[in-house]
């Protein structure tokens, strides 16, 4: 689990290192707060963007910091390691400026992303709503046009990032009459009048997560917050970036594995019952050893994942196959693991049981893993 | 699921009415409030004692209600139903108070029991440590015969109803030089000198117990407090009741299945997705079908030990079997019901996140899974 | 797992004592030689007539035992002890001689139960064919009328007892326009014109069993070997009886589970590896303690389907469950007890192998798991 | 699964091209009579050898192809594509050719490599005896030194090529006070008086393999036949030689995974049930999207195994997670792929079946799972 990435690189190194010490002095010490107050510090975000950890795969022109996938990648890793949720960084990061980078206009690119990379502007994606789960097509949240304003209507739940975001990209109908071809992306600042936030939603996990229901009446935007060229590229937009989404999820997942089981050889090695180290016996050993091996082939193939990433070849199903497999092996892993730390497991005392909480939303948000096998399937 | 249990009578019907309506009034709607409050409104003890719903098990003679284990079993069903872990009731009624009746003196039950059974008095058992799990023989919790009296010196977490908790079961070492032969059981009174309650334990699941942390610290307490006529009885006090804590367990885990596997029927059939509903799915159908399979057989099972139990029949590795077995099928069946119900798994709204999360705890309390695993193969 | 049934009586003591040294005397010692001949010497369905081992459950006015279900239990679950699959008792008496009791014309049940219950005739059924498998609306084979003849074409496959069968119920469309409502079961004396035996299909397991094609080439029957009173009744039929076999698979299974876990800790304990007996590893012990309860609740569940299957009161949900889940478990059981042999568990030099391989095809056959799964659902 | 593996070459392509015509011309048409007769043609060997399909991992000078373990996996995986266990030639090899390679004289390597080469000599390895199975140290074949010779006395038993080899390594013990460090290779010839084949054993699967038992009944050699310069170094040889070995499973193990997989999505697109392809419903859909990702999986986990070989840094914890994770997950996909068969994953008709049963023993060999477990175990 200590070997180097095919897809690391000695800069790569350099950011992890930074990136760890970022984590360990301005993340952990406060997730305690952070889950009380069910937010992170507002400041947390610009702290970042002064170091340079937002929109490190945005080109520098628009204020990011040139790099790739893999520098998101170890940003993930890191916030993984120690076991944090409450930050939306990746979502941020890797998902809401790579849909303005792909989409946007030029005025648009130019005057978000440096926000965003400053940490000035938080970002967020509405999709998902109250009567709908993964079935996108069936949104009923609508943007009417009114001359050149958009007119926005409906609400929109769990969605990260929703009590601090200064612009959300809402998923809406602007042909109500269509299913996919009427869905489009519009840009909606956190200001406007007519936008809502509602609770921040009572999770059994990732309660440091601001996930919310925003509602949205009769907000008027103008139509050039439209996201793309044309209406009716929502759909197309959202299969092209949930790709990277559900990779996001399993670097994330295989990084959660390798800590989870790190920290459980540690707790076991030290802990004694019966007389002994509760590693020395027979099932902790085979129980580590499994888990060990499951993180390992995990983290064999994420990493393979990375890099045809990287090299722009990586197809939606083995996407889906990373996406299903990796929260499911990591939620097994968890599960295992929190076992061997006893009742200790079951308090957050340490953060082996909050990552078990934490991770278990991973196999349903992003796209169900029923869903990823539908997709598999459909390319056998 | 609606088959009548082989236990059951038309006594125990109408005692179940009573219970659901007790459950669903005085209970239910204040699960939010218990959780926020880390325990439940003292109050809810002495409602309950007033309808008769504490120590139905303990004979009339001493203020209880002269019924069997199926009165308790009853109870703990239609918690689980509701799917509280709040309240510490079978604690209280199935395992501190059969202490008290199975060792104590004249005086002791004469005295504790008919408060037991009012709610004047709650009872919790005091027998974990911060250094040890199942494994009790390590305990280092010392009770020091001075003249007349023990002093009491150590602490213990994991404590059930351990803010509240009036008299407390106190598992101590009376001989430190011996192992499981040294222990005893000694009451400790809420009000003792020198006793004092930790912090309510922040946990990931059954937020509204008030699992607690206890401090003994020079406690004073007249030898007339030691459970049972000599010392050195605890370790065999212990083993003679855990087989009804782990049943109680068992009992839980059924109940908690029954109800998840009847909240997603509803939820999925209702639900829609893709033009329809959930519960039209293969896959759901399927999956449905595996956890009602699994809940009905751990039904038969179950009502069987019940039945044998009632019989004093019960022998020590078939409850070890039930203990493991109902709280790992438990975790399967609530883990894939959580999964059918989408996003709303997740969340609060619906209770089938904090089964979830609550039940996780019981493949560990009162002995972890491997520690039934190593009883049943003894027997081998 | 020595716990006598619920429905055990001292009655079926005896025909156990019997029964057991009939299948060590008469069975036991011949399985390799049926395995080479591919079916089991003729002449053992005579010796078990004499004793009386057949038709136990047909009423004494037809040369049965006048037994019930319970008798059939024993045989079964001593035929499944010794790990025997050759031999297809359990059809003949619990499937083949029911359906002619309970649809028989009392001239059929006169000429043909008291030779099935001597084993001067062998019973078969033949219902699946090449091109559909627990599809039985999907069969071709067709009876048409002609006078007061049916003329029989068609083939089928994996029949048990193909190869010896006197008597074989043909499952028939007689109306072929017609799907369920087309079916009929008609009786084929193995003597008639134009039935053709196809060879012993090659299996990779129960190879000692003489599973075969069947072909009808213009067969011609009397319309009175039609079972049951009018054409089309066959499904119901069916439908009627597939519970029964369906109970017959599972107590197999969990018979076959016991007598698995029962040789694995015989021989764990004798077997010794790195200078301990194999038992004495923790992994051993903790695969040997979660069998043993798997096989226990397999046990307690099944027993729970017999005393309901004797008062008549099975449903059919509940029977789908019992054969689903008993085969699967016995599949897991039997894969974790062979695994322990460590080589000689892949060699026919022990029984565990074997069994193991015959075992698999209980997942498949009277309707695959998934339709089990497929019929639970339909009743939530 | 159609992508080409990372350490594919242009050569490699050309050599697998005329493998798999090997395989399908000279082997496929053979597999029933060699499971018939229980071993393969003695002449498919030399076939083999005119080919240049043995030894091809070893050098030209002694007669190979002067590949590396690459070739070999070609070979390895266009076999198993098949579904052929009969032919021991993975053994002969990619481990018989390279314990001669490895610790041979000159001479012995000048002697022997080219007839194996040639396939005028097959080679084997008699490690396992009756009372030891994966304790190697345990043995008790040993080799007294008399003079200039050894005389060789004891048995062993589950070897594979046992009833054609040629050469056989035999494991013995040199010193016979001594656990691992009394371990020598010696080589015996297989017209060595007093060296005596067993029968064929009877297994439940790879049945056309010739494992067998083999006596040694004062066998005479040469000391020269020691392999190695000294005694006592048969322990740390087959240490170092077992990763190979291991790897060689895994390799053969994701090919199965493949081969079965791509089998059963052709089988249920063609086969239908109740109106429609198997495939068309969603629990096949799902089967085959879990069975396809985890055999992708396995894909890129080994083929990163096979690259690190390549440059002589695949460790023995890697290996051992490849040997007991591949095995495990093609008994999962196979058992799965059986089940979406039908009936006639059960009979020999479609290479499942068989492949299933060949694939279980490959958990117990060359080290059992339990035996990688504990290997994995030490280094974490």
């Amino acid at each position: 689990m200590t070997e180097r990435s095919p897809w690391a690189t000695d800069d790569l190194g350099d950011l992890r290192s930074m990136t760890r010490s970022f984590m360990e002095r301005n993340v952990a010490p406060n997730v305690d707060k952070y889950i009380e107050q069910h937010h992170v510090d507002r400041d947390l975000w610009n702290q970042a963007g002064e170091l340079g950890l937002l929109c490190m795969s945005i080109p520098e022109e628009f204020g990011g910091g040139g790099g790739t996938f893999a520098h998101e990648s170890v940003l993930i890793e890191e916030q993984a390691r120690i076991g944090d949720s409450s930050w939306g960084v990746s979502l941020h990061n890797g998902i809401i400026a790579h849909y303005l980078l792909a989409y946007g206009s030029q005025e648009q690119k130019e005057h978000w992303l440096p926000k965003m990379a400053s940490g000035e502007v938080v970002g967020a994606i509405a999709m998902t709503e109250p009567g709908t789960g993964s079935d996108l097509q069936a949104i009923t949240t609508k943007a009417i046009r009114d001359g050149d304003e958009y007119v926005i209507d409906g609400s929109k739940t769990f969605i990260t990032n929703g009590s601090q975001a200064d612009l959300i990209i809402v998923v809406v109908k602007t042909d109500t009459s269509e299913g996919a071809k009427g869905i489009s992306l519009v840009l909606v600042e956190g200001d406007r009048e007519g936008f809502r936030r509602g609770r921040v939603l009572d999770k059994i996990g990732q309660r440091g997560q601001d996930t919310s229901e925003l509602f949205f009446d009769g907000v008027r935007v103008p139509t050039s917050n439209l996201l793309g060229t044309e209406e009716g590229q929502g759909f197309i937009q959202l299969m092209q970036q949930l790709p990277q989404e559900r990779l996001i999820i399993a670097v994330a997942s295989v990084a959660g594995m390798e800590s989870a089981v790190a920290q459980t050889i540690a707790y076991t090695k030290d802990r004694k019952a019966f007389g002994r180290p509760v590693f020395g016996f027979q099932n902790t050993k085979f129980t580590l050893a499994e888990a060990a091996t499951e993180t390992h082939i995990a983290r064999v193939f994420v990493d393979d994942c990375i890099v045809k990433h990287l090299a722009g070849k990586l197809d939606i199903p083995t996407v889906a196959m990373a996406k299903w497999w990796t929260t499911d092996k990591a939620m097994d892993v968890l599960d295992e693991c929190l076992q061997l730390f006893g009742g200790y497991g079951y308090m957050s005392e340490y953060p082996i049981g909050r990552m078990w909480a934490d991770a278990r939303v991973q196999k349903i948000y992003a796209g169900t893993n029923e869903i990823m096998k539908e997709i598999i399937s459909r390319s056998l």
